[in-house]
Order: C-alpha cells, then sequence, then structure tokens
C-alpha cells in the first residue's frame, strides 16, 4: 500500500485526520452508518500523546493496536511504519506541538446480503486533535471529585477489556450520576463491587506509603503501565490487585491515569475530602513530575518534524 | 422542527437514508468519527420491516426507539408523527416495497473540551434498505445451523438489553466461532450458562407442544412479542423462562424471531439435527404463516404512499 504524500506542516487548522486512504479536515472525518464498526461496535482503537513536538511511547501504542486489531481478526493494508508515518504526517498537517492522536479500526462493511464477519474490509483512520485533558492543569491543582457508581463494568467473559474498544454505555451512564450529583467524573465496578476503571482512565490508590491498582477486569492503559514503571524507578512499592470501594474511599491519596493528561490527582470521592488538603499528595505528585519529566527521555521520544 | 420534502417515488435507487436533516444515498449516510454514538456507542436504534409495501407494527417500533431514547437521556428535535413521516419518506423515495428500515439516534459531539454527555446534541439518522433476511426464504425451507457459543452476552447489570444498543463484539466473536465450524449462524449465553440471544434474533424452542424463549437478558424483541401473541392466538402453550444449553439441543423444535426475517427455524445445533427432518418443525411452520399472516391484518399495517 502506497501512501499519500502527507500535507505540508500546519495546512490544516486545529486537527487533521486520515481517513479513506487521504488526510482530510476533521470535520470529513466520518464512518459509514453501515459500517459494523459503528452498527455493532466492532471497531478498536488506540490514542497515543504528542508533547512539546514529539510523540510519546508511539511504539508502545502502535504495538497495542496491532495486538487488539489481531485478537479482533483484523487486518489493515498498512503496516507498523507506515501506520507511525501516517500518525505523524497527520500531527504536522494539523501544525499540533501538542496533540492527541488517534488509531482506529472498524470491521467495515460486508458483501451484500453476507453477515459473516471474514468477508468484510477493514478499514483504518487516524486523527490528531490538540491535546485533551481529562482534568486540565488547573483542574489538576485542585484535584479531581470522583464519583464511585454501582454500575457493573462489561465483564471481561462478555468483552476482553485488553483490547481497547467503545463498549462504553455503562461508563456513559456513570458519567450522567457523577454530572448530575455534581462530581467531575466517575468510575464502575466489577462484578465483585470492586473497583474497576472510569471513562477513559485507570484508578490508583495510595495508602501508608504502598501504591494500588485493579489488576483485571480494567483496560491494561499503557499510561497505568508508565505509572507502574515510575514507582517501581522511585522505589514506591506498587501491587495490581483487587481494591474494594472502601479502601478507595479511605486512601491516603487516589490518583488516574490516562494519555489524556498522565497522572492526575482525585481530592474527594462523592464530595468527601480524602485529605485535608486539595491537590496532589506526595506520592501522587512525585510520580506526576517524573510522568512529564519521562517526555524528555529520547527512548520514549518520538520527535515530528514540522520542517518541510 | 420543519421536516425537509421527502424525495419523489424512486428517485434514489437501491435504498435511501436521512442525515443531518436531509434525504441523501445510502453511500452519503455517514456518522462522524468523534459522535460518541461511534467513540463510546452512545447511541440507540430500532429497525422495523415494510413488506408488500406497508410498514409492520410501525407504532410499536416508533415507541420502542422513544423509550430507549428516553432510557438513554437522549432527545431528538423530531416527534413521532414527524419520524413516522421521515420513515416513509426513505421507503418511497428509495422505491422499496419490502424494506428493512433503520432509526437512530447517536449522542453526538459535546462542546469543545468538555466531557459532560448532557451537553451533547443528539442526532438522527434514518434509513430504508432492501429487506434484509437473516435466512433467506430459501435457507428456511432448510432450517439454519446455530452455534451455541460460550461466550457470555454482556450483562443486564452493565447494559440494558432492553434498549436496543450496538454492544455486539461478544456476539461478532461468537459469529467468528461460528463461521469457522461451518455453521449459519450463533447465539451466546448468559452468566449462568443458559441461552440468551443471537446476533440480531431472540430464540426460541419447543418441547411436547410447549413454547420456551429465555426471559431475561435479552432484548424484548417486537417479533418476539408477536410470536408470543401469535401462540396465543394459536392456543400454543408458551413461557418466558430460563433455557439451559441441554434444554435447546434436545428440543423438538427450534426457532429464531427477527425483523430481519421473522420466524426463522433451526434445524442443527452445532452441526447436530434436531430432528429427522430438515425444514421447520410443525409448531414453527405454523407460527411462520401465521407471522406473515399477520402482515395483512390492518391494525398492522401502515401502508407507503408511494404515488407520487
Amino acid at each position: 500500500m502506497t501512501l499519500p504524500t502527507p500535507p505540508a506542516a500546519s495546512s490544516l487548522d486545529g486537527g487533521c485526520a486520515f481517513a479513506d486512504g487521504a488526510y482530510v479536515p476533521l470535520s470529513e472525518a466520518k464512518v459509514s452508518l453501515f459500517d459494523w464498526g459503528f452498527t455493532r461496535s466492532d471497531v478498536t482503537y488506540d490514542v497515543v500523546g504528542v508533547w512539546q513536538g514529539a510523540f510519546f511511547r508511539l511504539d508502545a501504542h502502535i504495538e497495542r493496536f496491532f495486538a487488539s486489531m489481531q485478537a479482533l481478526r483484523m487486518q489493515i493494508t498498512y503496516d507498523k511504519a507506515q501506520v507511525r508515518a501516517i500518525l505523524h504526517g497527520c500531527v504536522r498537517a494539523a501544525g499540533l506541538q501538542s496533540a492527541y492522536v488517534g488509531m482506529v479500526c472498524t470491521r467495515g462493511v460486508a458483501p451484500k446480503g453476507v453477515r459473516d464477519p471474514r468477508l468484510a474490509e477493514n478499514r483504518f483512520y487516524a486523527y490528531a486533535l490538540p491535546y485533551v485533558w481529562i482534568a486540565s492543569p488547573e483542574k489538576q491543582k485542585q484535584g479531581l471529585d470522583l464519583h464511585i457508581s454501582q454500575r457493573v463494568r462489561i465483564a471481561p467473559e462478555s468483552v476482553d477489556p485488553t483490547v481497547k474498544n467503545y463498549h462504553w454505555l455503562d461508563l456513559v451512564q456513570s458519567l450522567f450520576d457523577a454530572y448530575d450529583g455534581g462530581h467531575d467524573t466517575s468510575c464502575v465496578v466489577d462484578g465483585a463491587g470492586h473497583i474497576a476503571e472510569g471513562p477513559g482512565f485507570n484508578l490508583f490508590m495510595v495508602k501508608d506509603g504502598v501504591v494500588s491498582t485493579p489488576a483485571r477486569g480494567v483496560l491494561m492503559g499503557i499510561s497505568r503501565q508508565t505509572a507502574l514503571e515510575l514507582c517501581q524507578r522511585l522505589g514506591i512499592t506498587a501491587h495490581a490487585q483487587p481494591v474494594t470501594q472502601q479502601a478507595l474511599r479511605t486512601a491516603d491519596e487516589v490518583f488516574i491515569t490516562s494519555t489524556a493528561g498522565g497522572v492526575m490527582p482525585i481530592s474527594k470521592i462523592d464530595g468527601v475530602a480524602l485529605t485535608g488538603l486539595p491537590g496532589p499528595g506526595p506520592v501522587t505528585q512525585r510520580l506526576q513530575e517524573a510522568y512529564w519529566a519521562m517526555h524528555d527521555e529520547a527512548a520514549y521520544r518520538d520527535p515530528v518534524d514540522y520542517s518541510h
């Protein structure tokens, strides 16, 4: 598959998408109403951050995206190097120094009258948007108010959560609950009533200096992985293990991780302050600082060429 | 909301969609890559059949669609009469005497930087396609070979199955299993291992003249409801109750119900014939005949005006 020539730097204002084999403005990035990626949510995706002119951990995101496609038995006509080139092309065309960059593969549409998903032609999309924050840097100074919803995350026996997917109605309902109650965001629980994940993020708690994050039934987030690696670097004990609601409510610190903002502090749960002080606790703050410092390490940087 | 004038009869070939407030060819019916209806599968829909020039049970489908939207806290600018008019307009423009007609509501896109689903502008789509068969009339003469997958249907505690939704990855995976094994279609089970539903259909079994269909954790299909009503009319005892895999495998007859084909016989389960004969058993056959005869009853017909 020959790639189209990427548009000139900053030729598209505010964002750029790649759809049907061409770079297009965001407003032209559309999926057929009949694509099974829509009508069956038979789709996988990944998102990666660009910060100050460079992708962060792009390899890891592309690897996971291809693993997700393989798990869903999807194939695209681009290899990993070409996907990388397309993502770079989107960021360059959008002229964004900091960006939220997505790659999407849908099942596509099968030939007329056919219901066999093996016969559909899978479709690839990509895009670059201005960097997205679940909590803005200003909001992070105060910390977020998290609602713990009693809604149950779709079980791993139904949909493999390690394959990044758009099956989010449970999370969306929990968001309604959160906003109705005046909170900032939400998480849902698993079948045992333990903490699962939130809309677009993993959860962590700190108690007596030890960090815990749910072990199963959640996305194996790359930001989650980064936080666990940073704990190791910093000599902070961290475990992936079940986290009860009570443990979260009585934690010393709680934070969330996401490509959309990195490590972000939770200061209240259902309106009740975790500690006397707003903003990040000491462990969260160390991890936040280490997270952003890691963006300067050559091993994790993939600079965008904006020059031509 | 003023409706656009419906296109002239048969002005669009092979199908017609309604998107962004206008009647368009199917190829132009597209959803934004950033619509939460896609990126969160935050969407509901309904489909209704047109047979020999008339909608079948259109009221029931429109009622369910509006109930689904209400459950997801969605609102569109069209009322029920206008949705009905749009659906009629699609069928007329497509010039289809028999059609598969859909209505879709997506969450839409929230203002920039906002994650609150309450602030998104919901979007409405509709379409008319040539009638869709899960099993063609020819295939129905033989009956289908159903694969019982051990994959677990998304639980009602996570996503309300009575709100018609596109959370189908579990069903899609079961379809891969079915096609890999040389079967025609598939169903999945619930958390207790009992029969749940298939991709786009409800399941029924007949044993010793008594009809059973799963009671919970499944879509409350309108075709399912029609089959239950026809049982009552015909004096056939029918229960909504748990159906075990073993019961299904040893049933006298098994059939499925869907807007995409009505009452359709299963003749084999995982390649093993249910009875000595292919095609529909006697109860299935009575229900099939009654199902199509019901399409002639004025109470359930809503004729399409193709004349101008």
